[in-house]
């Protein structure tokens, strides 16, 4: 077999077998293959695309590359959930409490975040002293003992992943739907869950602005899933707005740790508790989504999610009492407000733009190993259809000194696009795949 | 200025502007940009193409990528030729010396074969002694003593495109009509001449199959070379069967001497007075391409432009008495038949096949590096339209051994296709740009 005729072959639009996926990828990861080979057959799939068969060989292929999350000790139906990624979703913190306040077990790996997009490790460091570094031991047994775990990828998961995204940012072929659903069902299935829930964002925040393509992602990756013998759902869920108020590490636990006290944002609360019934039916907890959705809001009405919640916070090691009185996480010395200066409908919401001055305030990462100032980040105080004269508070800002604050203000006004009537609402969930 | 960011440009379908093509292209050549960046760029443009004004920017590029021949001291209009390459075409032996008989200075670098194609290089290297590493200063001297010289092209010309190429070449961006156009006008533009008369091949022994490709070809070709500033045509002639008789080093310049001697085989006659014709015109020595045809075929007729292929053969060191004796011509010691089995039209010839046989008899290279030898080759007597029955003359086969020449005989006749009535003739020149 020669790579020259796999790039070849898929310039040409036609399928590679499941063999010759197994010697490009292994070949890549053992490198035999090289980096400039590689990113040519990227970029002709980048083209090309790629049927749901060969992009499930694609994905089994990336997935035997390393470790296997064996999960068969523990009892149950394993539900996972994973989510592409938008500005102020929090909602793992207040659902996977949720899922395991109701029994169904979670053993979540997470990631960290980039850009203008944060990630739940990110978060949940922001309790202080909150481990995210288990072993698998660790892992394992915190799971079979009070029934949730959140830890950091390990390294061996999807080596082929690695590589192969590190080649795809240089060389512009990170936006191919195969590719990006290679990526994501990999390690999911790498992590060892029986079913998963995707959460795909499209709109302004999101990585895919787009709904159709969006939507063409998530019946990817449920497809991949299925057949791989997976039970994979998906939500296509708005990112044209920020989801709750919230953006910035602190912020968010805060704003999540409200929701599980009943007194969260509507649509964080809305869209926690339809994930939440959906997953306890993936894990046969209950017999429809729906029965799901209202055992969810009695765990969520009745406090058993926020004790959940409290439970893992002491299990890896942080202090529980965050989740009575959020005031004791860390605290921005700089808070200051934005008000609106002229009239009108908020209409639109640059929503990747209020991600990247978070990441300016020390909230993100532009580059991997960029180090996070959890205390910082923005409150939007208004959504898309919110009426503004001058003088409404639009926004808070959280920063480390006064000469970032006034620059994140400055910058914040210009991220709202105002219209002379009300504009058409986003739809929170527009569909279920 | 980031390679990522123009990889992405050229992925979305945008042009580059000519600055940001220099940043690559001396980037590429300096090796500050990687070549799986490169790889990734060269797959865009093959699915996005350029526009012309992108392609001639590319060729300038590429084009000072390295040396450029200074052809100013030789008086008159120097006209230069590029055939994309075909199989058995010996068209430069016999048009070059046509041209130069009439008076319009030669100074030609050719190149080697490689596949089922041959190179001019290749074949005049069969002509005993012929040396053709000249120097820059020989090169000069003999246009201007003779007005005609033929030798390899040197190191130097066009580093980019060896670089681009050997990275096409292992990434299966090869077949893309900009970076063709880019990587054969560079070094025409290189090579110093006023004029270029370009033949691009078309059919089954063709680098390139289809009409309509070929002819998208040529017209990128001659607007790059007229954006440059020089004057570039380009004739569209018929690669579906072998350009007169003769596949194989020894072999062609034989057919090549015989056609000077006005005993050739019709296709490479006419082929030959036509480009000639239209070589004069480019080269102002005749007012019209037909007024030009007229002059090569009387130079041919009157044995001027044999006794130029006999100056040009002496003064690079080669037995000028090959001219009237082209039997002194290395030979090979096998040479066997190749007879018809079976009745019918000849209707199709697999030419790149052809090729094929002869490259495995030894006429040609598979590697770069691989020796050729000059005397084997075939002969194949029947063209599309020979009517055959059992026992006519189907070729001959000139081998090395026995073995060899088994092999070759084998595969010939798998080579042509009947048919139960008489076919359409190919039409030999087909447009002229």
């Amino acid at each position: 077999m020669r790579v020259y005729d796999l790039i070849w072959k898929k310039r040409e639009g036609k399928r590679l077998t499941r063999e010759e996926l197994h010697f490009l990828i292994s070949g890549f990861v053992r490198g035999t293959i090289p980096d400039y080979q590689m990113s040519a057959w990227l970029m002709a799939v980048y083209f090309q695309g790629m049927s749901f068969d060969e992009v499930t060989d694609l994905t089994l292929e990336m997935l035997h590359s390393g470790t296997i999350i064996d999960l068969t000790s523990i009892p149950g139906i394993k539900v996972d959930k994973h989510s592409t990624g938008g500005v102020g979703d929090k909602t793992s913190l207040v659902l996977l409490p949720l899922v395991a306040a109701a029994g169904v077990p979670v053993a979540k790996m997470s990631g960290r975040g980039l850009g203008h997009t944060g990630g739940t490790i990110d978060k949940l460091e922001a309790i202080p002293g909150f481990n995210t570094g288990l072993t698998k031991e660790e892992f394992l047994r915190q799971v079979r003992e009070i029934g949730i775990v959140i830890t950091s990828q390990t390294r061996d998961l999807v080596p082929a992943d690695k590589k192969l995204y590190a080649l795809r940012d240089l060389t512009a072929t990170v936006e191919s739907i195969p590719l990006i659903a290679g990526s994501i069902v990999s390690k999911k299935l790498a992590s060892g869950a029986d079913a998963v829930l995707l959460d795909v964002k499209y709109g302004a925040g999101a990585f895919m602005g787009d709904y159709e393509v969006a939507r063409k992602l998530a019946e990817t990756m449920v497809e991949i899933g299925n057949r791989a013998g997976r039970r994979f759902k998906a939500v296509l869920t708005d990112m044209n707005q920020p989801l709750g108020q919230a953006i910035g590490n602190s912020l968010e636990v805060a704003e999540a740790i409200r929701t599980l006290q009943g007194k969260g944002p509507a649509d964080l609360t809305e869209l926690s508790l339809t994930m939440a019934g959906l997953m306890l039916w993936l894990g046969q907890r209950a017999g429809t989504p729906e029965t799901g959705k209202q055992i969810a809001a009695e765990l969520l009405h009745n406090g058993a999610a926020l004790t959940k919640l409290k439970e893992l916070i002491r299990a890896q090691g942080g202090n529980p009492a965050v989740a009575d009185e959020p005031g004791l996480l860390p605290a921005a010395p700089v808070v200051r407000q934005v008000t609106a200066r002229v009239s009108g409908w908020i209409a639109a919401i640059d929503c990747r733009e209020l991600g990247l001055i978070a990441m300016e305030l020390g909230a993100g990462r532009l580059r991997l190993d960029d180090v996070i100032n959890p205390e910082v980040g923005l409150k939007l105080l208004v959504k898309i259809g919110t009426q503004l004269v001058p003088g409404t508070p639009v926004a808070e800002v959280h920063a480390r000194n006064e000469a970032d604050a006034a620059r994140a203000q400055e910058k914040l006004l210009n991220c709202l696009k105002l219209s002379d009537s009300p504009p058409t609402l986003p739809t929170l969930i527009r569909e279920i795949i």
